[in-house]
């Protein structure tokens, strides 16, 4: 298996990007593609031992940064590190690829660059996925900012699209759906959600209701559906919460000899806490819906997320996702339920 | 000053709403209207030491339950705790009025019901709100829940109503104004959000621009204004993320005897951390468009954040919260920036 990963995608490439694909050759054994400034990017490789292990490098001469605006910037740099990785999976020389960078424009990049890969047939709109730590485990969310306004249907495909990933690519059998919402009751929701809902009762799926805010951490539902204001503003809110409240407990800890002798006995406990709700555990989440392998990592990942997310992508591709969400949508199409024949490119 | 406490509302109610006012009375010196059915009211208060106290009993025989449906509720119960204690608060023979109860009933209530106090003049739509604590501080959110689906100058209202609170109530100078969205750029957010920051830009305000989900908790505003979908998603995944966070730590904490012996000298520093973080320092939050002083506290609140969410309306009301909002929403149309006057009632 051969995976491209953007050299230049994070908010510290290359050096992160680059000892991420190092570090993921060695542990999963696979073909590394790092797509970048080349001379950069082997100055960075230089600095790893790199005996023994695959890793190739293809040159881009530009970058995509955070804060372009995503389309003008795919536009406008078609030899981007995003553009050039894109197109060697349209063309089927690698089986996946990982992204650090701008996460609109590695959506755009696949819809609408020199690298387009498209979508899937029947799929109405692409949606960026995350993992949540819960208390017991984890919550696979989608949509987390693709898609700022959605329609019912869109909500609806991106719960078909989630529960096929939980179910074959996370292993969890029969995954409860929920519809992230403002109460628990049916008539919660705004009018959107409301109407999602209605759709999602009559889906082959384990629909369990809305999930509001507060349930969300504590595991009530293996896939959060959400449309990507409102699933943005829950995850990143999930973690400055977690962040801001770890402050806030060191602060106190600091203020108090005491309590700091406490601080370091506990310290196992601490770090054994704060690996279950490490986000670089899952490295990063697919963008479902687009008709390759494509993973956007955290921008702030560093090396271990970077490694973690390049596994994320293999167990994708291994477990044939794209194929897998073709006949879902299609499944639910053909039993009259979907949607899928809406689709109006 | 005299302030009606709704007996029925809280999640143990009647126990801790009645405990609450007592301990307001006391705390604060003010005449408490404990308004429920009059023989468990008695009942309850029996049970405490009131000498010298000012806590008056009016009957009201009905209760509007957490899931009823508002709208609904309040007509088929004209009887209800809510609906008595509002007309009080209409007919002026209170200064404010605090309940725990369905917030949506309280809004309904409030605008629909035999004790209707309906809105502040030009305003649009009333906004619930709530404080959310911050990594330095506070953040006063609205709406958290009244409004699913706003228009653009719904939320420049909010903006206005949550700058004046701010500035008057919670004494703080030229608040900086933040509009929950996805992203920092003034391109993010749904429609509804990128109109309404444009609307923001215009109005006489400290308008910091977008405000993402882990900014809220850092203090990035003091003022946070959204949709009440987004608003209540954000609010309740802080706490249900605080809240895990905790539990995650305790068990791990649990795990480890040296751990614990640790967690036990760090106590007096984790009780600060919760302390600092503990929604029930503010009590609750008003209901801010109205025309009168309604504060609604947390569902499951205690008798201390009952206590508090007395002391929040003593001070709305003490700072003519009502009259400075007519005052700042009638002159943001003076200003030709309003808004105001499209008010469609």
């Amino acid at each position: 298996m051969r995976i491209a990963l953007d050299a230049m995608g994070s908010d510290h490439a290359p050096q992160v990007d680059v000892e991420g694909a190092v570090r993921a050759a060695r542990r999963f054994g696979q073909e590394m593609v790092l797509v970048g400034q080349e001379d950069v990017v082997r100055q960075e490789l230089a600095k790893h031992d790199t005996t023994g292990l695959s890793i190739q490098v293809v040159h881009a001469s530009q970058r995509i940064e955070m804060h372009e605006h995503p389309s003008m910037a795919v536009r406008s740099k078609p030899d981007s590190s995003m553009v050039v990785a894109m197109r060697l999976l349209r063309d089927g020389e690698v089986d996946a690829f990982v992204s650090a960078g701008n996460s609109g424009g590695v959506l755009a990049t696949a819809l609408a660059s020199a690298g387009r890969v498209g979508r899937i047939k029947g799929v109405l709109r692409p949606a960026i996925s995350s993992v949540l730590p819960t208390l017991e485990g984890r919550a696979f969310m989608l949509d987390i900012g693709a898609n700022a306004d959605c329609k019912p249907e869109w909500l609806a495909q991106f719960a078909i699209m989630g529960a096929v990933y939980a179910e074959r690519v996370l292993g969890i059998t029969n995954p409860r759906v929920g519809l992230l919402a403002n109460g628990e009751e049916e008539t919660k929701g705004n009018a959107v959600v409301q109407e999602a809902h209605g759709l999602l009762k009559q889906l082959d799926l384990n629909f369990v209701g809305n999930v509001e805010g507060k349930d969300l951490v504590k595991g009530a539902a293996d896939v959060i559906v959400s449309d990507g204001f409102a699933g943005n503003v829950a995850i990143k809110t999930a973690e400055g919460t977690a962040s801001m409240l770890l402050s806030v407990i060191r602060s106190e800890i600091k203020a108090r000899p005491l309590a700091m002798l406490g601080g370091l006995l506990a310290k196992p406990a601490f770090k054994a806490a704060a690996r279950r709700l490490d986000y670089r555990e899952y490295g990063g989440g697919p963008l479902l819906g687009v008709n390759g392998v494509v993973i956007i990592a955290h921008g702030r990942s560093d090396a271990y997320a970077m490694e973690n997310a390049v596994r994320v992508a293999i167990e994708a591709a291994q477990n044939h996702v794209v194929e897998t969400i073709r006949q879902g949508i299609e499944k639910s199409a053909i039993s009259g339920q979907s949607i899928a024949g809406q689709d109006t490119e």
